[in-house]
């Protein structure tokens, strides 16, 4: 019960929750509609049923894939068999970091070289210097000299290729100005299950707690709860363009003791999901010296390390700060996550990835390496990608203009995304929303009427979940309400990614403001 | 305790479990030598230690990529660093089913539509025609158009994209001759994440167990340890080939009931890891009767179905055979699991891979996909391969023929290799070992000198452990002990794949028999 007592003031009254309680409470209801029980004497015993799985399973939600999206797939699918019968011609989905999806096209020197790594016989063939830039042959080459035998379609040792390794190695160091070490990453196939991995190793039962923020990218809550751990909250302080309060990450950590909970890692998400702050510098030496302070292992999601559209902002990776205040091996826990789902790359269905596992003992290393055997390696094509990312066409090489150009294009055009949609939201009646200084969201505040509230009382769901239902139900635009993500209770949200193509943007907002006109006019107070 | 008591019977003096055991107790010596406590007053409170991980990790183990992979991997840098310092030139791994690492060269067809799917801007372009097959062109077009978007680099549908779910579908028909539906298809970074993802739903404590055979594949026991449940044994009988006989699975579910276990399914692995048998279709109808009467999850895990060496023998799926005895989805929870690491296209390093959940209630089906959702999809190009490998080129298409003709060549050749590698082993003084029919391993059962098994006693190690580093140290070659896949107590066993290069079989026989008979000369009673 300790764990549900402090879920429950996260997410508030959320419509996942409500969802699934009574499905726990009903379970023999749902069971005698179920198949196997439409003929009860063909199986007298069902093997599995909502009573007899796994409770955590059942507890774990993941709403950027959750309710939403399924009523979204199934417009689109009337759509398509009948043109015309909804108000709107296309669902456009703002509901998940899945870029290449809206039609942003991949980096054009990373494919040449996963081409070529997949099918090596063709490299010295003539017909392969007019199809393929001579730095992409150059490169594939020299990762295939990385892989023993050349073998790509052979399992790797279980922490990533060596040699790709290196070169990621190479790339943080040149990153952050200190040395990284190779034996230090564990290649993943995206970020997903790095995660899992950790709350794998720190979560024995819901007395063990992860500090994470609220609001969170729900990775976090779902993977606690698959692992039966509790999610200690902090609160981002919206009023503060999302601020860090060491002082609430304090007072989380105390109350949490004081409840029997013994805290393992802060979750720290910079750039920001779905906040999309960027953290200071004093703020990150802050976050270490707590972290170091109080004993937790320091999780940094820096997936969006790429995505920063603000002049005045510059990512640090924690591992930078941690050894710019001369902490080392021995000070610190800090495992950092990186993706080549997001930044300009957005190769989310590519599933590649890494962790850098910094200050544990060698016999933890050995724990989290048997781990990671126990599923052999991570896909070979997505650990080049994670080696390319981190180490991208230089100065000279053929493909570097090219690289560059189409880098920047991308970057700049999310920047001036973000920045018209956060405009538009700001126009809104009775919506503020902050900057997205980086990452791919926007994370507006909706201050809906009472009357509003009441609806989605009666329609049984929760009031951000209401409102996006109705969004999407009127303009086709799919969004995740801020239930799914955890907000100050009482406060109401919504997350929109920034990735629909530019030439989309002015729709999206004349349908947005139009539709929130509407609504705002049929339950004004 | 329940749990040990059960698995302390099967993995008889485990070198694993030794290992594991002595930390467990010593934990305290283990973090005084540790990094973090180095300089103490640096951290007073050492974030992570073995005391406080999860306590399922530290249980689990992973024999394929254990301590003799671990051995094997520093005499190989041995070797590098001063050739000929060893009585052997090379570390040959026969500890893991990973054929391209050995040398085994990938289906050229499917590399080709990998490489295009990954590069699509070069489909149109001419010199393409002269790159790449006609057919090849043609199946990446099919497949592109069957992606949203033609984004490769977008996360798919959770279960995989639609339109490959329609030809992997499509293939299963074509090899069973039972309609299958492309939404019972999950696809998966191969078979693991899917044996995971089904232990994950079915086990929620100790109380839940879940019937394996013995000797198992150790992703079954380290799945199991990781999520908590009970492993309940059932052994197959070495003495008529590795037979599964269904009195045995029901005097064991019966003693698992006795001590208060629920058991929720049961793991067929067919054909046989680490056995190589392949079931006759009489017994696979026994299997599928049992569970059907006994409200079991039939867990099948056919990765290997492509791979029967011998004309008397033939791969029937569970599905083929439950359908053929007239059962349908209401009388049988199934759920098969596939992989494009094994057969004859052992593509280890693209982890694709799929199951086939058959016979759940839709709300089980839900919580399925939730699980899956919550790591998003599963890499693209292994998605694709998945699909290629169930619907490999056709006659009639240009590649048809060289095609078939590399399928041959591997699978014939394995066939021999199976043959010659199980003679030398029936030569040895005191080894037997059956025929392998399928898959891609030999178990021989090695009856030790009782002075062999003193040795390894003094040596604090598993007598059939200490007999696989001793072949290793002499010979290079790396086995991987029956200890960690389970054996009857007190027989001795080792797993042997077939996958080194038919032109160095010559060599690891010799190697091998000479070591043997040093290895006994040296214990003879």
């Amino acid at each position: 019960m300790r764990k549900l007592v402090i879920v429950k003031n996260i997410f508030n009254r959320s419509h996942q929750l409500q969802n699934l309680l009574p499905s726990l409470a009903s379970s023999r209801f749902l069971s005698s509609n179920s198949v196997l029980d439409s003929s009860p004497s063909a199986s007298p015993m069902a093997p599995v049923s909502l009573d007899t799985i796994n409770p955590k399973v059942l507890k774990c939600e993941y709403a950027v894939r959750g309710e939403i999206v399924t009523l979204a797939q199934r417009l689109q699918e009337e759509l398509k068999a009948k043109p015309g019968s909804l108000p709107f011609d296309e669902i456009i989905y703002c509901n998940i970091g899945n870029p290449q999806s809206l039609g942003q096209q991949p980096i054009t020197f990373f494919r040449e070289v996963l081409a070529l790594c997949d099918h090596p016989s063709i490299l010295d063939k003539s017909e392969t210097q007019g199809l393929f830039s001579a730095d992409a042959i150059e490169r594939a080459w020299q990762i295939l000299d990385q892989i023993p035998g050349r073998a790509t379609g052979a399992y790797s040792h279980s922490q990533g290729i060596k040699g790709l390794r290196d070169t990621i190695a190479a790339g943080i160091e040149a990153r952050d100005g200190f040395p990284a070490d190779p034996n230090d990453i564990f290649l993943t196939d995206g970020a997903s299950p790095a995660v899992h991995m950790m709350m794998q190793l720190l979560i024995s039962s819901e007395n063990d707690g992860i500090l994470c923020p609220i609001p969170q990218y729900p990775l976090y809550s779902a993977s606690i709860a698959l692992h039966g751990g509790s999610l200690v909250p902090y609160y981002l302080d919206e009023a503060t363009g999302w601020g860090l309060e060491i002082s609430n990450l304090k007072k989380q950590l105390e109350d949490a003791k004081t409840n029997g909970i013994k805290v393992r890692a802060l979750v720290v998400i910079n750039p920001g999901n779905p906040t999309g702050q960027v953290l200071g510098e004093d703020n990150q030496k802050e976050i270490v010296e707590f972290c170091k302070q109080e004993g937790l292992v320091l999780l940094a999601d820096e997936v969006y390390q790429a995505n920063v559209y603000v002049p005045e902002k510059k990512f640090h990776s924690f591992r930078k700060i941690s050894r710019s205040m001369g902490y080392g091996e021995k000070d610190l826990s800090l495992v950092s996550f990186q993706s080549v789902s997001k930044g300009y790359y957005g190769e989310c269905g590519k599933r590649g990835g890494y962790m850098e596992v910094t200050g544990f003992t060698p016999e933890i290393r050995e724990q989290i390496y048997k781990v990671a055997s126990v599923n052999l390696c991570s896909n070979i094509s997505g650990q080049i990608l994670a080696s390319l990312v981190m180490s991208p066409p230089k100065v000279g090489e053929e493909s570097h203009e090219s690289y560059d150009a189409e880098k920047d294009a991308i970057l700049s055009s999310l920047a001036r995304r973000a920045k018209t949609l956060e405009e538009a939201l700001n126009n809104l009646e009775g919506v503020t929303c902050n900057k997205a200084e980086g990452a791919m969201y926007l994370f507006p505040q909706i201050r809906l009427p009472e009357k509003a509230i009441k609806a989605a009382e009666a329609a049984k769901t929760a009031p951000d979940a209401f409102y996006c239902r109705r969004l999407l139900n009127s303009t086709g635009v799919v969004v995740v309400p801020g239930s799914g993500f955890g907000q100050v209770p009482g406060t109401w949200h919504f997350r929109c990614t920034i990735l629909p193509q530019e030439d989309k943007i002015p729709a999206i907002v004349s349908r947005l403001t139009e539709f929130h006109k509407n609504f705002m006019d049929e339950y004004r107070d």
